[in-house]
């Protein structure tokens, strides 16, 4: 198991390791209901696709746990506490689709006390956590079969244990990859303006021991243009029905990139990040994030522009599905045409 | 005239602005010899191709006001300190270039004083200094005609007055628009990971009034795919014969976002960038400094990334010619192919 954890949901409590402290403090916040767990989601306490649908289905647990006068007024309770969760967040769909699948347990019209419903809650949350890191495992697997023995990776943002309850999404197929004795190097993308590369995916990739270096992200391509990289991998937030990937900001010019260099790029993703409602990326919104985090390193509050600057910060971007080589799930390896792929991927993991 | 000058000789002697203190600290440093000159350019105190070139040049204005027993030992001392300053940094050919013009003059076996050669050499550096101000001046004026009233401009690094001993390259076309009357915005590339639009563009622009906002430099390909960007300048470090051009991290990455929108791409030099030696931009040597710039914020000592990280850092990259719209250089738009229209400039230059 990985030496560290950023949801553990003991004593009826969720513990989340502090990812806006890391690499250079290891603080455990606990919290006590769904509001808490929103505002973690919102400030990037918790962050990663998986990891923010995990978290806030153990806020709705957090209510769950509350004493409640009866099954009614508990069920409408936790479906307020499930919108204002929703709403943390908008890009990712993992948080949608995580608190929905709770809500439908919630609204389960058998269920007549709050003590047999919170039973059915924190299992149902339990069950969501247990299966990313099942999926995740499955993942890794899955992608086993791309890898030659020697493995340049290049890679973008956190998508390790930290943003999926465990293993690693993107990142857990490059630890499978290590895992199995294929001779891992890793270029991480430093991922401004979180810096989720620089602080987390280096502390990660150091307590597993795998082979890194950082760069900034504008140099993702000379390393590419020098042949020095085998694969990308990257994560997503939310997968259109067309093979669009959302992800975190960047991740569209490094998909260019490497697809100027003939390299494979490979996003890596549950199934629960795919969005059938969604025909193409388009139809994605992005959150647009405080200006503060492009003029500084906000949570030090050390400021890089003059005073006064303003700044934009989208969080996200649109990789188009011409730039995807493969879209990596817990039931296969997924190729073009995605529209079909995906469909039937997604079908397969509700069977 | 611009409100501050990134390079002034004065008294027979230099004065530059410390870049790596704005935009929070406006302080201004003395040099006294060539060594120092050379220090200033490797720690970029200053930077920008053409800035250090002249800066070079003074700094071997600052050897020939040192006394001198006769001019054979002054010819020696100063190719000595030529070949320095020219090892300070690798990727920029205005350095070598503004050396090399100095060293031309001083080498005149005509001169038989000290005093005659003094005076000689301090009128060449100036030269040089002064030509780069009208050269810029001359290129935001042959720009003019590429602009629509209404312009969104993108600009990677810093091009501006501090890079370029006056006015700017790319960031003296984005002034000239907004001289002209034009209604200009510029999204600024924060350029990691020495933040040189973060900190310098972004004062620059500032000072000058020009609306603008900055950018993480992932966030470069999002914009571009909006449809929010009319044009993206850069300058450059180095053209080879070829028109491939080398330039700061990060421009082969956005040349590659902006080609993907049909966005224009223009590189804004001087003709004293190019480098017809070289016929493609594989041969230009790629500096690589130290990775601490890119595990924290060097010059403040502020750590990001895990303490004894591993980082790379080329701080240029190479961009294709089949990615560069036009280049703009004082005598003139240059349109591919490149290896006639830019002979053809450097000739027109020279002549």
């Amino acid at each position: 198991m990985t030496p560290y954890r950023a949801i553990e949901w003991k004593n009826d409590r969720l513990i989340l390791l502090d990812q806006r402290l890391l690499p250079h403090q290891t603080v455990y916040v606990t919290l006590r209901d769904a509001a808490g767990v929103a505002e973690a989601i919102q400030n990037m306490t918790i962050r990663g696709a998986p990891a923010i649908g995990a978290a806030a289905a153990y806020g709705l647990a957090l209510e769950a746990v509350k004493p409640w006068p009866d099954a009614r007024t508990m069920q409408e309770g936790l479906k307020v506490s499930g919108t204002a969760l929703i709403a943390a967040r908008p890009t990712a769909i993992n948080l949608a689709w995580a608190v929905n699948r709770v809500l439908a347990v919630n609204q389960n019209p058998v269920i007549t006390t709050p003590e047999l419903l919170r039973e059915k809650i924190v299992a149902e949350a339990d069950a969501i956590a247990n299966q990313e890191i099942a999926n995740n495992i499955q993942i890794g697997l899955n992608a086993l079969e791309l890898w030659p023995q020697e493995v340049t990776f290049l890679h973008h943002c956190n998508t390790g244990a930290l943003a999926t309850v465990d293993y690693g999404t993107a990142l857990g197929v490059i630890r499978a990859a290590h895992d199995h004795g294929k001779k891992v190097f890793v270029y991480v993308d430093e991922t401004r303006p979180r810096l989720q590369g620089a602080r987390l995916t280096a502390w990660e990739l150091g307590q597993l021991g795998i082979s890194h270096e950082i760069i900034s992200d504008g140099a993702a391509g000379h390393f590419l243009r020098r042949g020095q990289v085998a694969a990308v991998f990257v994560g997503a937030d939310r997968v259109a029905t067309n093979g669009d990937v959302a992800n975190k900001i960047g991740t569209y010019m490094l998909a260019l990139a490497a697809h100027d260099n003939q390299v494979p790029f490979y996003a890596v993703l549950p199934t629960s990040t795919i969005d059938l409602s969604l025909s193409s990326g388009e139809q994605i919104p992005i959150e647009e994030r405080d200006p503060a985090e492009v003029l500084g390193l906000q949570q030090d509050g050390f400021a890089i522009a003059p005073a006064g600057s303003r700044a934009r910060n989208p969080a996200f971007d649109v990789t188009p599905n011409r730039l995807v080589s493969a879209i990596v799930t817990e039931v296969g390896i997924l190729r073009p045409p995605y529209s079909t792929s995906l469909s039937s991927a997604a079908a397969e993991a509700q069977g």
